[in-house]
């Protein structure tokens, strides 16, 4: 019979002196993906951009709104919508000469909530 | 009479082509502190530590139970603590030969409704 894989952290003989058992705790693989998300998040600039594109019209902007008031160069921009969308908080898709980007369904609440129940 | 301190990121004229306006946005300052905050969090040890002191009783832990279930040298898990500590998530307490540490109420949650609201 095969248990399923949940990595617990280690216990210890609570004989030792200050060694309170530890039942429960995120596994290093959760936390890892956790990191890799909320690092994707953790920038001033990327901020601003998920903040602006939830203040358009259906939580949709075209590329050619949010470079203006940020002050900063396309490619600059460019690289951080990326970051964003391969973290899984917006989504890009190109129509015509500009891409649009929506915020992901969800996505902001489900780090939210890993983050109280971390 | 005085207005309170409020950015608004700048508007664009609605004539120009692609350009709804964006009436609402997080301000550079509020992004500037929430990204220093996610940082502090947006490690894999820092996560953990967070979940190994909520896991324990009281949610408070010595620092000599959370040093052994990572497997990394003391002075790594003091920096992230310290990190944890200067980010308002955690609180140090030193109490005879150890320092403890107790998760600092309704933090998790403040950051998470940022996130949610960003």
């Amino acid at each position: 019979m095969y248990m399923t894989s949940i990595e617990l952290l280690p216990l210890r003989d609570v004989s030792e002196s200050c060694a309170p058992q530890i039942v429960d705790a995120i596994t290093s693989e959760a936390a890892d993906g956790l990191a890799r998300q909320l690092k994707a998040l953790a920038d001033p600039t990327r901020l601003r951009l998920v903040s602006m594109v939830a203040a358009h019209p259906a939580a949709e902007a075209c590329v050619c709104d949010l470079q203006e008031p940020l002050g900063l160069s396309q490619p600059t921009v460019s690289h951080h919508l990326k970051t964003l969308v391969d973290a899984g908080f917006l989504h890009r898709e190109k129509r015509g000469t500009w891409a649009y980007y929506s915020l992901v369904p969800r996505a902001l609440d489900r780090v939210a909530g890993l983050i109280t129940t971390v």
